[in-house]
């Protein structure tokens, strides 16, 4: 039969993560495997009163179409709190309204890229963006991840070599990675990022749930021209809404709002007025200083059982914020093999694999710490501990 | 300075309509610009219902993240209804819910279109529908529209001459001429087709909206491997809610899946959770019934006025349902004239040529009934022939 679909279709696979959620949907399975916020913080209760309060006012609004910007409101709120929490002076007028931050991604790739442009990925990096960008063909130049930002010769090496036009980072607590930047290393990015003239994607989904250390200057702080920033409502409102954001300077903006159009007009208006409401009616920093609260012991709880289950050669990043934490095992080992023990012992991550562009290493793992309570978290190492020792011991 | 864009948004302008919305936004303007439902219609009290009940089951989980493919209850609704309304068995799992029937154009080109793939388009064609094939460099072929559907001879010289990839269509009341396929041009439509082997996308977001004459089959019936149809809840719920759908066959859905996993990983849950309760806890067709009859009245509203105080040679179409019809000054004159008297007199519209990917018709125009009661319409068309007047004595 004649292939009818687009080249740009033909190599993103399914997200392999969603085909393993499928599997380990079952409620006998203990999963690290998800991305999922922990759904016993979602503020439930604010969210039922929004949603009646905003019927108070010129309620037939609130169901009509809307700008394509986003609500002039709720893009005012996410400015402010820029200047507030980190300082950064970001006008409203250069923030767009997305369907989730991975709609942000989609829209860069859909107004920067051309097939074959270089761009810069984390290696390993974030899945939904390695898709956003290879729908529109981007070749990608992997740069390792280390406990404290990227391997800065690596960086520089492939700038030298290669004419790039963006840099996508995950700089606090990195999906799937759990690492940040430190503040030496974002200030020699964005130095690099002027020298070179390559736009910096500054993705930072999980940037307010910090439980340990401090919180460190956005990138754009060293880079205000050159960075493109996206947030989310999705960790510190809830998800099911889809609202993210993305700001950047005027004439990146002008295409960016060109091709939200040609996308989906504009942004559900009608969850940015009930999330708006939510924001004005409630301390939204005391529901997420509850989450940072929730998430820093549950991460406690997956470090210490790690640290005191599993053998000394698997190792793992000590995230200071954010979802996940990164295990290594030995060299040779594979973590897909070991993923087919933890099935048999009820116990589920993510193998290490999709987030790389290509050149996977096969001994890494994703283990997600949000979506499961304390206790559960250290039953769940108990069984990979014991799924790891029968890996070990088999002909494998 | 370097150009840092991708060559795929530099051709697509920004949306023509949305400039002029902002243009007459002025409440002193009686607008026939716009694509707007009628606010008074909107089921306020069924969706604020709907809102407090969705709270009263497994509430925490209408916040977390959701499927790709959409919640599988609102999809068995359209399922249901495809088969109710119109004799149509469509399989919920043929069903993925959008975020508005605007992502099912941008997923159709993602997955479908190479830069330089040849489609057919309505001339005059959906503006929303050329932007989003001009994203991925679509070739357009358009076929004129007459008033019972495409001119077949132009149909048949363009798919002879060219290898045709699909055919895009709104055949209910069609944006932006208001005319609608006969049940003999559908037949025919899906004949060629079927012997070119041409996908069909038939759009429908007015289908339901007819106040006049007797529903036709969709052209999925003639060709129900070939047809892609995409659908709205814009038109018959509220548009705030950014909800559509898109329904194809297993290959093509497939595809679709990855990506709308790379575009905004799923569609807004919480909406979709809202509406569907509004649909089960309320007579949605007495509903649509209420709006039909109030389109109806409008329409004929503006066909009466226009019949009375328009010259002979100002003709227009006699819609049977949906919220557009399209005007035609004798040959010559230019509606973008007539659009800077028609402001001087306070009343606005959309000349034609946004409607047209290239070789527009200057002496076309857009008029939207479904924004207006009939008093302001009659006021509007009084203005219009105002306007008119003063136009056809000017100098120019």
């Amino acid at each position: 039969m004649e292939n009818i679909f687009a080249d740009r279709i033909s190599d993103v696979p399914r997200s392999f993560i969603r085909e393993i959620l499928k599997v380990t949907a079952t409620p006998e399975i203990i999963s690290f495997a998800g991305g999922l916020p922990n759904r016993d913080y979602f503020p439930i209760d604010g969210i039922r009163e929004a949603c009646a309060r905003i019927f108070d006012g010129d309620e037939k609004e609130i169901l009509q179409y809307s700008t394509t910007e986003g609500y002039p409101l709720l893009r005012g709120f996410i400015s402010d709190r820029y200047a507030k929490k980190k300082g950064l002076d970001v006008d409203p007028e250069s923030i767009i309204i997305t369907s989730g931050s991975q709609q942000g991604l989609d829209l860069i790739g859909k107004t920067l890229l051309n097939e074959g442009d270089s761009i810069i990925i984390e290696k390993p990096g974030y899945l939904g963006a390695i898709q956003a960008f290879s729908i529109y063909k981007a070749r990608f130049h992997p740069v390792p991840v280390l406990d404290d930002g990227p391997d800065m010769d690596a960086l520089g090496e492939i700038l030298s070599k290669n004419r790039i036009k963006l840099y996508y980072a995950v700089p606090n607590f990195q999906n799937p990675a759990g690492i940040s930047y430190s503040d030496e290393k974002r200030r020699a990015v964005a130095g690099l990022m002027e020298r070179h003239n390559v736009l910096f994607v500054e993705d930072d989904p999980y940037g307010e749930l910090r439980f340990l250390g401090e919180d460190l200057p956005s990138v754009r702080k060293y880079l205000p021209e050159n960075t493109i920033m996206l947030g989310s409502f999705s960790k510190i409102v809830a998800p099911a809404f889809r609202l993210g954001w993305l700001s950047a300077r005027s004439d990146i903006m002008e295409k960016i709002i060109v091709a939200k159009q040609a996308s989906d007009l504009h942004t559900n208006y009608f969850s940015q007025r009930v999330v708006y409401r939510y924001l004005m009616d409630n301390d939204i920093d005391a529901h997420i200083a509850a989450i940072r609260k929730a998430y820093g012991s549950q991460r406690n709880a997956m470090v210490e059982g790690l640290g005191r289950r599993m053998p000394a050669d698997f190792s793992f990043t000590l995230p200071e914020g954010g979802m996940f934490l990164w295990a290594r095992l030995p060299e040779g080992r594979s973590s897909m093999e070991l993923f087919d023990f933890a099935i048999g012992e009820k116990v589920a991550f993510v193998p290490g694999n999709p987030f790389y562009a290509f050149d996977p290493e096969p001994n890494t793992m994703r283990l997600n710490f949000t979506n499961s309570d304390e206790g559960t978290i250290d039953e769940g190492i108990k069984r990979l501990a014991k799924a790891y020792e029968k890996y070990i011991h088999s002909n494998k």
